[in-house]
């Protein structure tokens, strides 16, 4: 296939020191394109309650119900004693745990409303809970694709690429799991070279899988060098955070309950996020898999607290519907958006912060993966959503990170960071002068009042083509995801490795190097 | 250009009567493919309110100084002998009238919250105001397009189809003008053959345009003899509806205002929707855009209630941005939403139902039409939007109706109708004992409370793909353009005409052709 030269490798190998030239004078890559500054998004309104008090107290009862009379399988020995010790009815030979309705919300209680995840760069540092609201790149992907190249399964050089579009686009708040699953590095040190590059090619706050003991140590460690900060202070400062999906229905396996207790006993962030899709591992009702995910989110929450009180968890929602001809995950469905919303209720309830995502179930990047995309958009605004997961990239169920999409995204989500900006309601913002002035039948065009504020009235966004028919026809009728190709490698040419303090780069350089000889990590998970 | 036969005509003339065969056992058209019922929607939740009711009252308060400091021009003499008689400071030899905010309110306050809008088949009613909801085709492009024979100017056969889609597709509430201008048909008679069809080849709540006296009369005239009503009773059931867009900003013209006289006296529903593009026609800043639309929509609503007190009117919104590099108007933009939003909030502080609509600047129907318009579809049910206009089929800024974007629409329509249906949270649906019975690591797709419900389960949609990678690959990759225009073209091949009284029939068209004969309209407009 003709076309650019698409081998884009920005910087040298990450993880190496850089010295002068551009690097001694660099801005900060961020500065190299017009964009809005990374700021803490609010939602300024009152999310939206699609369902009464009643109602959610229905699937409050009906989970709790859950919780005492059928249990949770719990696969790992010392998660049982755990809860055990905390009164949960364990019993000896059974992996079944029921949870008393008392326990839970005793324990529920210790949850922390709203809490920081800190940056190594603390400019970057995200606030969770409240009104808060933090986008997050896609992770998970075990393809990529983009409409040069096609589509290819996860590769460091992609992975890479990715996480520099996660950098030099301040609208991504953080990393969010691998965006692609780069499987041209061994599964065993795979997590110690995916984790050093998000803390080095970024330097915003970063996600740390669950799978095993050790993936969850390396990285609470790597987050812990890139910050410069002491194990003591690490502890009251969650700085990485990992997402368990439970086993649904009603299972919790080792490695989740493993990366619950060390995340938990460090201070890290847990967010629970049952994965129940309605007709699949949860009952085909709506209503129904709330139920079941408010079970299961409310068990792992509980159990977090129980490892350490006050640890900083997140409720995720993820309940969504199957094509039922074939059993395949849709998303952005009508279905999502109620599951969504009543999923912010529920946390409300609680008072813990809120995580959706920004799905679709498109193959390309065309008409439906962005009205699936926008509806799921819009149900993590209208649902009061603290942590949008997959924000930018998400394509095909989260089985393809794209390019494209990134783009397409990041477009969307400055949009949505705009509608959310308050409005100016001074006497100057309501023109009264300028209207009189303007008078009937006039045009604003010209007036003072407009030329003194149409460079930064409105948002200019990055992807939507606004030419009439004829020019953009002139053109060659481009499409949004051509605009969204030529963008994509305009910005990453422009990248550039945010600075890290040398010693800091030694240290985790030497951390990583060390355990790579150590052989990194089990991969018999 | 080969391709499929798209000279669809799917039944004879409209307007002549069909006997026999098919028709006369045919159920209605709308039975021909499987879809949602028609039916009243509700939007079941709190609208958002994104600005505070003191920020509202900021708009409110320096919008009626606008009408008593600046006032508006009003070209219509006996509008201004109108307004005069009720108190409104008219001067001799000037064009410029003020309002007091006294006069303003005790209009405003004659106005009906809710009413319905009579269709000749009455199961086909449409109520507005409260959390009514209801969706129009799209109104007025000079174009049309579909992906086989392109862009052309409007004319009757695209026409008619456009017509043909509305009734087909109970989603479709009303038809909203016309869907594409009809350049092959004399202005002069235009409206009586547009009419006409409107009259004939649906059976759903039509449009009237305000362009002089005569074409007003006349669509008032053909929506009383389609539901065989007198005149008595029509004025006590608006049957049709006309859109008022004054002449921003703060002029209002003469067709307008004659539009206003005649559809008012006949208790025929007016919505007033100032076009107010912020950096254009009204202030660059959205809050005083929002100000010169409120200013210029309270005239002339309060100007329906002196013509008529208890005249059923709307509130319309439709304040967006242009891009300030070419003065091209945007749709689906953060400012757009949070002038819907604001929109919503102020009609509902005057108690008048309000109108929005669904919009989109794209050019194509590609990922960017799909995000802008539901970027605005959105803002009209967060804002508590009672009438959706263009709410299927807009391109381009509203000059192009497009075939692919008319079903990629009905499908955006579908889900946010099915979106706002209330879930059931009955026991069996809390699904309790499908939980149980399922039990940790079952699956849920078998089991007997699946198998009870799957068929009507979720939302089936018409456009989107849920199919793996791989199958819709080797499918040859459609995109969403793709099989809309598959779809548009089975479905209008199932078009029945629905029935009509064969006396009714006869007196429309001897209205019709006698005012034909007449001449039709001046076109002097």
């Amino acid at each position: 296939m003709s076309g650019p030269d698409l081998s884009i490798e920005a910087s040298p190998e990450p993880g190496q020191a850089r010295r002068g030239g551009r690097a001694g004078k660099r801005r900060g890559a961020a500065s190299a394109f017009e964009q809005p500054p990374f700021r803490q998004l609010t939602i300024p309104f009152q999310p939206t309650e699609i369902v009464s008090a009643d109602e959610l107290e229905a699937i409050h009862l009906a989970s709790l119900r859950v919780l005492e009379e059928i249990g949770l399988e719990v696969l790992h020995d010392e998660a049982r004693a755990i809860m055990k010790r905390h009164g949960a009815d364990v019993r000896e030979g059974s992996l079944r745990v029921h949870f008393d309705r008392g326990l839970i919300m005793e324990m529920i209680a210790h949850c922390p409303s709203e809490f920081t995840l800190h940056a190594r760069n603390p400019a970057h540092n995200v606030r969770l809970g409240g009104n808060n609201l933090a986008f997050a790149l896609i992770g998970s992907a075990p393809n990529c694709s983009d409409i040069d190249r096609g589509r290819r399964p996860g590769n460091q050089q992609d992975f890479r690429n990715f996480i520099r579009l996660a950098q030099l686009h301040n609208i991504i708040h953080t990393t969010g799991g691998y965006p692609v699953e780069p499987i041209d590095i061994h599964p065993s040190i795979r997590h110690l070279e995916c984790l050093r590059d998000m803390a080095t090619l970024t330097d915003k706050v970063f996600h740390v899988y669950s799978l095993g003991r050790e993936r969850n140590v390396d990285g609470i460690e790597i987050a812990r060098i890139a910050r410069g900060v002491s194990r003591e202070q690490l502890l009251d400062e969650p700085s990485c955070l990992t997402i368990i999906n439970t086993n649904s229905p009603l299972k919790l396996d080792i490695p989740m309950l493993e990366g619950v207790i060390q995340m938990a006993s460090h201070g890290q962030a847990v967010i629970i996020t049952p994965f129940t899709l309605a007709g699949a591992m949860a009952p085909v009702t709506v209503a129904g898999a709330l139920v079941e995910q408010n079970a299961e989110a409310l068990a792992g929450i509980a159990f977090a607290q129980m490892v350490r009180k006050g640890a900083p968890v997140g409720y995720g929602g993820f309940t969504s519907n199957v094509d039922m001809r074939s059993g395949a995950p849709a998303f952005g469905t009508p279905e999502y958006m109620k599951a969504q919303l009543i999923g912010g209720q529920l946390a409300r309830r609680y008072g813990i912060p809120y995580r959706s995502s920004n799905t679709c179930a498109a193959n390309t990047v065309d008409a439906q993966a962005a009205y699936e995309s926008v509806f799921s958009l819009w149900g993590c605004i209208q649902s009061g959503t603290n942590f949008v997961k997959h924000a930018a990239g998400w394509l095909e169920g989260g089985l393809c990170c794209s390019y494209e999409k990134i783009m397409l995204d990041i477009d969307l989500l400055q949009m949505v960071a705009e509608f959310l900006q308050p409005l100016d309601f001074s006497e100057d913002a309501l023109a009264m002068e300028a209207i009189r002035e303007v008078g009937p039948g006039g045009h604003f065009f010209g007036s003072p009042h407009t030329q003194a504020r149409y460079k930064t009235a409105f948002y200019s966004p990055i992807i939507s083509d606004w030419r009439n028919y004829e020019t953009w026809s002139q053109a060659g009728s481009p499409t949004a995801i051509e605009r969204a190709n030529r963008l994509w490698k305009e910005r990453l040419a422009l990248y550039e490795e945010p600075p890290m303090d040398p010693a800091i780069r030694q240290e985790l350089n030497e951390f990583v190097e060390r355990r790579i000889r150590e052989g990194g990590a089990p991969t018999d998970f």
